[in-house]
């Protein structure tokens, strides 16, 4: 492809609106137009990378015994309503009737079509185990789309439904899943994707890992033990936390906190540590609006993700005005009134501790040496506190977790039986006898994982594309385009190359120097050829590398073998 | 693959809700899903042939320096009100509104989206010309699915634009593109394809042609010359009448025709043939309800195409009460009477007639000895008659037409500059004025086109794919796998032909031969190679093809390369 004729602009100037530098470089590369909220064009250059990664995740999905299959984008609510994620799905699930007066969806994920295609097939257990996956544009209606193609509302996606037999086969093949993904991470040149286990939220199940690429500005908050390597997103991982309980009780007593509202300004002022504080977080449970008061020790914070999954609910910050009967900022658990429906909680940070600051429950007052057991009587504690940096690893036991920013760019779950059991798909196992299907789900969101790449490897002239999804493999520059030694030179360079089946892009516009390497730099192909009257004077073309390790004179006769080798080299299998 | 692996039912029996031979096999034999209303998922069969159609497509469009881009499905409404479309399309438009109460649309064509991708890159004269095309999901609203694939709400498509600084310019791309498609048709195995001078419709611009499947089955009526080679859709034909006017004008005269509200029975009752009638056809304007008066020649239907783009705006059959003041069935261009907003219009077939019968606008009353222009006055006469069978050819002159049905499988558009316009597209051109660029655009729908293939090559057992898009190029068949000898010779070819690239569908169950057979009769591979007992015992595979053209003995060690000759000679160039 000759570069005056790639559409698209390239331009130096940072977009002001672009908070990540991916972002800030696939704009102004010339990779994606801006058309709606979170919604985006793809120009040729981010085509032909995606189109690139779709076809390492067809390969890898193929090696698993993958059968490629495609859902519709638009479903009819009653297939959803199955499985009673209609109802139970918020407004990302794009509603909206057809002209028929059907209620209708724009697909997010398709399980439910998954299921809808085998079910009647499915009926015998000689027909498992299976997988089918498709590569398909999906909609979620995200409330707030970021980072360019990081957090979008349409983007295309691959997933997979796998169905077995039995927990173990599952089990088997949802590790044949997990070892294909990291073939797609290596194979895409994104080596640094590690799996962390993640909390499975509203797809159902229990086991489901994400593959997390880390990077500063990820929008993930993950768990790392420097000790033994285990590794968790924060909102999944178990909270550890060794309470000290001092020897001797003190007395409950009221103590005058004017002003004193959040537990740093108390402790401040009672010149007390915050880990012996109880701090009180009020929610409203959606959509009923009953109050959740959770108590927490002090240095800690909620991971809501628990909260909601021990709740079975959605949750928001309560509305707490003077009819609720709750004091905000002096919230206690001794002669706490609650005028509404409320449940109360305790995270296991509080169990067996004592001497602890706390609301009284009235305006300007909280209570010294609450004694948990003596003060609050028999209470049932849960793990609701987030895991934090330097805390303990709930597998090793060591003070060692890091916590580090990662972007998901896949994630695989152990969806067990609630799609097929909701939507009723059952089979006949070897004894004659009805058996429900369990189920695996594996998803990738192609897009992302371009943007992600370039996001771990970039400078700041432009991404750094990885030899298997470049939008090229060589980029070629015919500097001095005008001179005719070097435009017949670097012209037939450009068809030896294509003849030698390797993708070119050829600048040989009459342009600077400048214009075209900062134009190189943008489109980040690994490889790249200069051609210029002075090389040619030397007999030689220059070549070198986008990512700057490599810097050679090719000679001519050899250019194309060169390039060949180089080009199979950087290619990750 | 192995076929007892691959998921989908196939059975015997035509399923009652199919009308059309290629839906039926369609769903008989694993390719399709219905989900809703128009909407299907495809089984692995169908995913794909539908790969193969769009590479074979995508090649031709980067052949003619089309370049790949993705458009979004998901679009604002305000860049399709931006061209007016959002406006003037109906229902089949899907509109909805996002969690923001946005307006969206689900994109049918992106016109729209490719102006709005280019229109700041593309504003100097040396960016032109340029093509861009993308493969994508679409959704069109359809009143009416059917026919399967044929005509569904959900639909794969490519859809190409090409942006030009002359209407030469133009004209010269669309040849190439219309090149480009004879060859998308050609190697998907679809020769017979022919392409048809067509109405623009709601696209906008004046030249487009259509690329029709010739089948029984097709929705569209395609004229066609047998004398000169003309072709057209009915739609877009033009009517040539020759009219007849008696040297003598009867008087106009009253007749009593009790009963008589059709043509056929007012010239029986007469006996008078249908072309010396006067036919009135009564429609009204959406949406403000206005009567469209028609006459037209008794033995002449209308085309309502035309009269739609004579309009400028939808029409329906027109609701006569009363009040009103038509007399259905007894309606004539004299003492006309309507008590509404109405507009009276006479076809070229009236022109210069004499000696009609006419309804005199009162109930069980003709006339007869109308003449045109001493009884209706100074009237214009315009073309809305639809062609018929045995009609003139408005190429050549001679009675040489035949109508043909057919299903449209893509189609090219000169668009002009209706999208550029009124989308404030410009550029420079090289005196420094501002010019409106001139588009065109070109579109393939790839499932419609794989059921298009089914329906035209097909026997009763199944499909008959050609090489090209079939979904494997060999089917082996192990009769009695049970058998030893049997299953060690097939499985042996399976691999030594997987390792020689050759896509192999192995149906190695354990059932009859009869079972096998029907199974790969309607997966409908090109070629098939049977190993049984017997062959063995002859020391030969038997190999034969789905369309019965070929049957020969192959010797098990030139298996793989008679095979792979055999591919390379049966796949389109």
């Amino acid at each position: 492809m000759k570069l005056d004729k790639l559409i698209g602009d390239r331009f130096k100037e940072r977009p002001s609106d672009c908070q990540i530098d991916s972002h800030a470089l696939m704009v102004r590369g010339g990779y994606i137009k801006y058309v709606a909220n979170g919604i985006f064009s793809s120009y040729p250059p981010l085509k032909r990378i995606t189109r690139k990664i779709e076809q390492i995740i067809r390969e890898e999905m193929d090696a698993i015994d993958g059968q490629e299959v495609q859902f519709p984008v638009v479903m009819p609510a009653s297939l959803w309503s199955e499985s009673g994620r209609y109802e139970s799905i918020g407004s990302e699930l794009l509603r909206f009737t057809d002209r028929n007066k059907q209620p209708m969806v724009l697909g997010m994920t398709h399980e439910e079509a998954a299921v809808q295609l085998v079910r009647e097939y499915a009926n015998s257990y000689t027909k498992y185990p299976f997988m089918i996956y498709q590569i398909q544009t999906k909609f979620r209606d995200e409330a707030r789309p970021r980072g360019g193609l990081i957090r979008v509302r349409e983007f295309t996606m691959k997933d997979a439904y796998s169905f077995h037999t039995s927990q173990e086969d599952l089990e088997e093949y949802y590790k044949r899943a997990h070892k294909a993904y990291e073939n797609v991470y290596r194979r895409c040149g994104a080596p640094g994707v590690i799996s962390v286990k993640s909390d499975s939220g509203m797809m159902g199940g229990s086991v489901s890992h994400e593959f997390m690429l880390l990077t500063p500005v990820g929008e993930d908050s993950i768990a790392i033990c420097k000790h033994c390597g285990f590794t968790s997103n924060v909102e999944a991982a178990k909270s550890i936390i060794e309470n000290v309980c001092d020897a001797e009780s003190a007395p409950l007593t009221e103590v005058h906190t004017p002003d004193c509202h959040t537990i740093e300004e108390v402790c401040n002022f009672l010149n007390s540590p915050a880990e012996k504080s109880l701090k009180a977080v009020i929610y409203q449970k959606i959509p009923d609006d009953e109050f959740v008061v959770l108590f927490i020790r002090g240095d800690l914070d909620v991971n809501e993700t628990k909260l909601t999954n021990y709740l079975g609910c959605d949750i928001r910050p309560a509305v707490i005005d003077e009819e609720c009967g709750l004091v905000a900022g002096f919230i206690g658990p001794v002669e706490l009134k609650v005028n509404a429906p409320h449940v109360v909680l305790f995270d296991e940070s509080l169990k067996n501790t004592n001497n602890l600051v706390c609301g009284a429950n009235k305006a300007d007052f909280h209570r010294t040496g609450l004694d948990i057991s003596r003060d609050c009587g028999e209470v049932e504690f849960h793990d609701f506190a987030k895991i934090k940096d330097g805390g303990i690893c709930p597998e090793c036991g060591e003070h060692s977790i890091t916590i580090s920013r990662g972007i998901e760019v896949g994630n695989i779950f152990q969806l067990g039986t609630k799609y097929s059991k909701s939507m009723g798909m059952t089979y006949l196992d070897a004894d004659g006898k009805e058996q429900i299907p369990i189920m695996g789900c594996y998803g990738i969101g192609v897009g992302r994982l371009a943007a992600s790449v370039a996001e771990a490897s970039h400078d700041e002239y432009g991404p750094i594309w990885p030899m298997a999804i470049a939008p090229w493999q060589v980029h070629l520059c015919a500097v001095r385009a005008d001179d005719e030694r070097v435009k017949a030179a670097a012209d037939k360079l450009y068809d030896d190359l294509q003849s030698a089946g390797v993708e070119v892009i050829y600048d040989d516009r009459n342009v600077r120097a400048g214009v075209m390497f900062s134009d190189a730099d943008l489109i980040g192909v690994p490889l790249r050829v200069v051609i210029s009257p002075r090389n040619l004077d030397e007999g030689i073309y220059e070549l070198s590398s986008r990512d700057k390790t490599l810097s050679e004179k090719l000679a001519p006769e050899n250019a194309v073998s060169r390039l060949k080798e180089l080009i199979a080299e950087m290619t990750a299998k």
